[in-house]
């Protein structure tokens, strides 16, 4: 039985690589997405990634993800702050979600240390790079999979 | 002479029934749009719906109410809590508008108290579930009423 | 099987129609009961009145609600904000409540946007004048004959 | 033309001369009150006085001064700081009203800073024991009799 | 020489045993006066009970303990949070007085845990239901036996 | 033996007269002034009169109070809600002092509800145009006449 | 060598002209276009412009700036009080960008006094209706020249 | 069968007696050590006593107490207001506890106020020197006997 | 008709050019005068300049520009954050004012972002460096400029 | 050449799988050291263990740490909210740390929202259960070897 | 080569010796004036004196002491809690300042806890009455005289 | 007759020179003490030293002091800013005690601005380095002589 995960990115995070490397990496998107995809192969999982700037079409991804995904991962950018739409998107869907963020948003500018979508997500890893994302990966899946066993 | 109104439901409404029915009930937005065209219609009200997980969607749905609508009877869901943008929106198109809740905001956590939109409405009604949304469109139909007499 | 409701106005109330109309509309009290008996009965429903500047009268008057009412319609006036009080006297009787407010109190000052009663009230309606009663008191009717039923 | 004041004194204030005489001072209030009397009298007014450690009975004296009085001096006691149904209820009446206070409140502690009714009262006086009444009193009546002229 | 105290009950603790059990207990307010006289009488201490839901009585009945209580003991209830007027009393009379509450307020929601009373009281019991009561009334009685030792 | 009092106007108040009437009345200075002086002479009582725009000047003339002043009446204008060294120099002279205001300080903006001042004057009169001014220096030299008594 | 600027207009923009003109005045955004268009042309300048009420849109729209703008100008509308992915999107291409309101931000309601824009913008006009955006284009432009000088 | 009770001072309290004796007394901690075997003995119950100014050897104790104790009688002293680890110890073990200070904490400077651990103690006495301790330890015998009745 | 305009430089403006050039820029006073008398003159306008490092020859000079000036241009500098005295005086003049600021203070420490002043100006420039007093003094002349016409 | 990390448990993770397993899991301390081990033994990694109740152990560990380990992989428990002292520890190893938490601490109660550490650590992993650790102590030996590279 | 250093006395420090002697001791500013002159003679330094009530004067003689001045040693007096415009003339001078203090600011009223100047000083000395003084000297020059070896 | 001093360095201390020396300078803690060694010497007071990470040790040892010191000099380290315990231990043993911090505390982090101990030591000298030590112990062997003189 194959697990499936939606990968979802956040506002600004298409610009991964050019964008102020020297708080976000030199890694891109597709970089990411690629080792992800890698990851999950490798796990028996099946990935699909969606990268917005618009908190609407995440939410609408998030909505769609019901039919078909066992879990979320996001790093859901600049919108970790105010987007109490996007928390309730994720407590609607009742999956099993995990916030990945690539810098330590804890010892950044204070306004980033909330996440007002923490309270609906399993966990929250902050401040690795892309291997935020794939230690997300690991823990969501291994959360998935230990629900079925 | 007819009535319009334009119904407005926030982010995070599509999924009303399955979407954590122990808060929101178990209706479903058609149970809902239903419900609301046979009140309208009994009181000689045109209402048009309309959903949206786009905060600027909305924002444009109001714009455009300019032309045709009487009155605007909106659930703006999570971005009651921050969306200044949707206030600037309705206080821009000076219809009267009725801001309803299934839940009583009041009464849940803290950042739900809290509505930006409050200042631009003329009244808001929460706590009833879709019971909120026919009351706020009986108390909108009679003001538009009101104010033509 | 008859519905029994008791319908409390809180200080200043019964200057109603006097008191600073441009905020508060121009009926009196005596209006809004006649209007709210006439509804009541229409609905198989008996009401009782009762105004009270103290806040002591209006708790016992809950109190009593106790033995012979179904659910309480209360407009708390200006005690909304500061009668912790009164909310202990909501939840000790344990009957269905509803929260009503002539103006919309969400948009005026500051310290009126808070309610320490609403925590205990299954829901709230502000900003529509005398029909914030009407509509308060078709909810709660719906809402203890729903029960029943 | 007869000027007709209503003087009001909060709670705790019957046990003056008894009560801290270190912050409020030895006069009595039957002393304040035969002071203001006379001083009343001099100057063509009439003055009722009420003293009620009832939050309920000062708003409903205020009520009735609607019938006969043409301005109130108060002296709110600890209703100061939390009694925003007392504001409303000097709102209510429209009449001119005076703040006093024998001691300083904004020389006391962090709690007694803020007065709730300033707002709606043309003036506020304190710290200066009785006199406070009689400065109060004094400049209540000019504030009437300019009216007229 | 006989200790007299007065033992005050705040708002809402004249539905003890029926309102919400599990965070009161189910002892009526009559069984703990029965204990509490049961236990002055064997320290040969006589006791006085009242109990109101209207802040000016508990008030009045404060200035009267004046003329024969040697201290007292006080459930302010709700009153604990902001009757300023009821800490104003006490301070007036300068008689030993301890708080008790049936419950841990300070384990409670965030606006019980402050106590506008307690400025002026020599010590508060919590959490204890109607021990509360009787550890109270052992630590008055001490104290005004001690003093006059 | 002479009574003789300082009378300080801080900044901006010699526009009164021009300056926003509609909040500070159409008195100038000078009028004021004038008043005080009469109202002085009655008392037997000296008064010497300074306005500036510059705190510090304010501060030189307290200073010198000390030499010949036995109180002082002062309306502080915008410097009372930021000028703790006005307030260290009133406390260093240690003469009586009353502070004054033309508008209701507590019922203007909230900035202007805090006086850094209080805490080191006796008392505070606000909201009677020029006759703050006028109480305030009936009690001022109520209050010395007192003393030396 | 063309300077080329992009000209971004906020939510609630394509109302101007009609939408509360007594703030906003009554020129209408293709005015202000037109007139930016001539002055820009004046200084050899091309720009373009684009008006959204959707954050997503705004923020693509900077994105895609980067190959071929050397600076924006920006009113960001509603947005600036809590857009942080907007933010983020103008550190992220590191454009000079200029802030510009029609309205006096800082002289409004206490919400529209905080920009979340400003720490990634080089300077702020606001208050001087369409001549903030003529100054902050004239203040752009001269950067951007300045630069490359 | 025995009831075992460990008794925790916390720090500074080895001092009592000689420390600040106008705010904590006279006794000293082997005085109240004392008073609380007979106490205890006479309940049919045993003590052991540990006071320490060590946070961690506070923790130490409070999770051996799980091997052997049926309840905690804890004095925090200063830890009171910020030791969320002492908190958590509590919570841990989940034996029943009871909170108790010599001085009214209520009544002192505002950081005392607030106690981090009393939401997992079932009670807190306050104000009452070592009588504080005698009214805890009978609550908690009282508490320990009744759940096993 | 000339146009007459005060320019106030406030305190430690003095030392522009010295003064912490990577902040403030490398221009002395005396340039940005000079560029201000050009575009004045071009512009029939007459500008007088005033420096000083004390709040009250600031209000003084704004007095006096009553007699005389259509406008002022005011950079406050520190007393940007707390001169409410230097507030009440442009109120009290009610010439337009424009708020100009070397750098932008909306993106520097916390304190700097809020302007005291800002309620009583017409509008705020800040971050251009010499451009925002070009920039302010262009937008006061056409204000001044577009009353008159 | 071998990689060495030290791994700190802060207070009352001693108790881990008996303390509130609901919260906590059932994993005892032992269980993760040895997951630890071994996982590190996999990736050439040489780990030792040390957990501690008292912040003065644990910041002794932190400082010996320096002679040995390459990188520090901490379980602060409560020390997380408020000791500066083991940040400043750690600011003074000038060592990799990453902060790991069993629960995710932004999703509890308030307090546990903020790290006072998380300032001086490259990242932060909450809400995984055992393998928070497993997912920090990857991400560390990751962090060290790709120093070394 | 001399060192010179300006000594600053803030404002009401002319009063010293006679001003709340309880808090500031008897030392007049010319006894400690004398004191400074011997310890700087002794040290090969030269020192001159200057006092003000006047924030302007002190920022005045701040921007003098460019020309002849290594250091600066101030007290500031209450301008220590508000005045920005002193904090920026000490950092546009750029020489080293030493804060001090006669009393433990941060041991008397909450609001001389914070000082607005810490930021752009290099130390900070509170408590000790004149030593503040000879202490702060001291360590300035040996701060001056260090640079220069 | 000697004068004892008890010298206590807080956590992190032991590192000096090695931790962050751009914060804290070169010198060890060894350094230090022997620089105070040969200062108190050359006064005829005896010095003890302590240094320790943990918080009750250091309570231990001011407790200790009581037997033979006559004053206390202490780096509380980060325990400045939450370490209520230290403070009630200093206010326990009543010694003149002076609170020393290498860097400005005051200039740094906003949490660093606050001393929890200030209240009960004499004074504080910050941002001196090794200085602020020396400066501090002759503060303190003044006052000690001059309390017996």
């Amino acid at each position: 039985m194959t697990t499936n995960v939606l990968v979802l990115h956040g506002p600004n995070l298409n610009l991964l690589g050019s964008r102020e490397p020297e708080v976000y990496g030199r890694f891109t998107l597709t970089d990411i997405n690629n080792r992800l995809s890698e990851q999950a192969q490798a796990r028996g999982t099946a990935v699909q990634f969606m990268q917005s700037n618009h908190e609407g079409a995440l939410i609408d991804a998030i909505h769609e993800a019901r039919g078909w995904a066992d879990g979320i991962l996001i790093n859901p950018g600049a919108f970790t702050h105010y987007s109490y739409a996007l928390r309730d998107a994720l407590a609607s869907v009742a999956l099993p979600a995990v916030e990945v963020h690539l810098s330590n948003i804890h010892a950044r500018e204070e306004f980033r240390h909330k996440s007002v979508l923490a309270a609906v997500c399993m966990g929250q890893i902050s401040g690795f790079g892309w291997r935020s994302y794939t230690l997300g990966l690991d823990a969501l899946i291994d959360k998935i999979q230990e629900k079925r066993a």
